[in-house]
């Protein structure tokens, strides 16, 4: 039997009743049981993958906002305000802050608990900080557990913040289903400089503290640029809105924006297509973790990957044939 | 037979002959040919993986030094002086400066070549650069298949040059030898507000632009907080070294304390035990790629992945048990 399906048929029949319960307690939202699997997910516990197995089927109905810039665009200020907009449209919220620690974000714990304070007589707004924890990589991966829990717990909207300074973030926001890429006038950021790989995952270009001098100019070049872009379909092209989060301008437009994407998207198939890349992504990454783990499970798989790393690190085997011992010990 | 070793006999028969000059030019030296060994991983080439085996053999005799720290403490300078001091101890070195495309290194293209031009008339010194391309865990694994090319080409000092901004570069820096991260006095990056990660995986701190003022307070600051590391041995406490690598001053300091590092760790067998983890990490990645490649494998694959990636999309499977069909597909 493999090893996967027997650790869950273990945690099953240990904690059997205690885990229909607690999902049954995330699909009525319930704050606490949504927190302590965000916490299970976080700290890769073994609870965690029962647990999304069984909230799948209640999944695949909350829109995925992915919302990213530099450090300075105003994404908070922005989250905060799309979401107590979608909040007035009767939406429930959910809001994963994701932050990777780094000299540039420092704060951002700090910056959270206010948010909640602010928001925390409202029980339809769900926010959550995560910060990095070993390789970023994992990070992406729990942001997106953590999504699929909201989604769960009858989130109808997602919002994930995440600051756009490296691959790792943009990893982030491609699983959303509409990535928002903010930029701000005047801060040296040429369009120019921008990173490439952010520009290829905007659905919509936010111009935010757009009552800032340059905005004008700003908004041109994004223009130029995304007359670059080669389109089968310039409708395709991602719109550029205005805002200035902190007055609330703009915002109308943006949601809009937000909402006309989302149906067009649904409309065309090209939602459907996105989420199956997705998804083949996904399943491609479990699978390699998984096959991993049973090859090097138990005391003798250490002990066999052990033998082989000193043996290739004496230059006694090169590293593929030391892979295809390991191949052999799952039978392929 | 398995796939991947299918793929390297398919690649030995065509090109043997092309191979094994390609390989003895690589061990005599010859640039050129190195140069395109190093295309070659950095575009995922086909021929990469049996060249890597086969030169593998005549690698781990050189010694691998990261070079890490924010932007702005000097890293390249202090990389070509630590190149040159080592060339006029009759060395032959190879640099390879990591640059992640992002906002804050801009420009290392053009100041590659520029470094590149000073050391042209020394065939002692080989220089690349290497930048992003796709995810920065493959640039992690490509530098360090990079640096055994280098190694196998003779190179007896291999110096790794990024910027300590994220993730990606600790797990770059990782795979060295012997890593120095660079702090400078007086650019509002107290210890205090240092990345973590980047603290633990400094073998040697090194103060740069130590004419400046403030060196004695960050000296102490690092103290202090070197105090604080639980040691069982203090001696293995990471050594403080000031440089001034725009004029040399503190250089042949800095250099013996890396070869005092290295004559320690090589007595003590923690080069072994490091080189011995490298492996185990390095084969459990190549192990999960590897399966992945054959679960996948081919058009019937690709159209399993297609098909259960499109029946996760719908809910109608979870995504481990979609997992477990793959799993299915490799016979486990």
């Amino acid at each position: 039997m493999p090893h996967g399906v027997d650790a869950v048929h273990a945690i099953a029949a240990m904690d059997f009743v205690e885990i229909d319960e607690w999902c049954a307690r995330i699909r009525a939202g319930d704050t606490r049981a949504v927190s302590r699997a965000i916490t299970a997910i976080e700290d890769h516990d073994a609870a965690a993958e029962p647990l999304l197995e069984r909230l799948f089927s209640s999944t695949g109905h909350a829109y995925v906002i992915g919302v990213t810039g530099a450090p300075g665009t105003g994404k908070s200020t922005l989250v905060d305000r799309l979401a107590a907009d979608y909040r007035a449209a009767g939406k429930a919220v959910g809001i994963i802050a994701v932050d990777p620690t780094s000299p540039y974000t420092g704060g951002a714990i700090l910056g959270d608990r206010i948010r909640m304070q602010a928001h925390a007589t409202d029980s339809g707004i769900f926010i959550r900080s995560m910060a990095t924890r070993g390789c970023l990589g994992g990070l992406a991966r729990a942001t997106s557990d953590v999504a699929l829990v909201l989604d769960a717990a009858g989130k109808q909207i997602v919002l994930i913040e995440t600051v756009g300074v490296g691959q790792d973030e943009i990893d982030i926001v491609r699983l959303a289903d509409c990535t928002l890429v903010l930029v701000v006038p005047g801060m040296g950021d040429d369009v120019q400089s921008m990173k490439a790989g952010l520009m290829e995952v905007a659905d919509i270009f936010v111009i935010n503290k757009a009552d800032y001098e340059g905005a004008d100019r700003l908004e041109q070049q994004l223009a130029a640029m995304l007359q670059l872009v080669p389109e089968a379909d310039a409708t395709s092209r991602p719109p550029v809105v205005r805002t200035t989060a902190s007055t609330g301008a703009g915002m109308e437009a943006l949601v809009s924006a937000i909402e006309e994407l989302r149906a067009r998207d649904k409309a065309s198939g090209k939602h459907r297509v996105r989420t199956i890349e997705h998804w083949k992504e996904r399943l491609t990454d479990l699978l390699e973790e998984q096959i991993a783990q049973r090859a090097l499970h138990g005391s003798k798989g250490q002990s066999l990957l052990d033998t082989l790393a000193g043996e290739v690190a004496d230059r006694k085997k090169g590293p593929y044939t030391a892979v295809h011992e390991l191949l052999a010990r799952v039978g392929i």
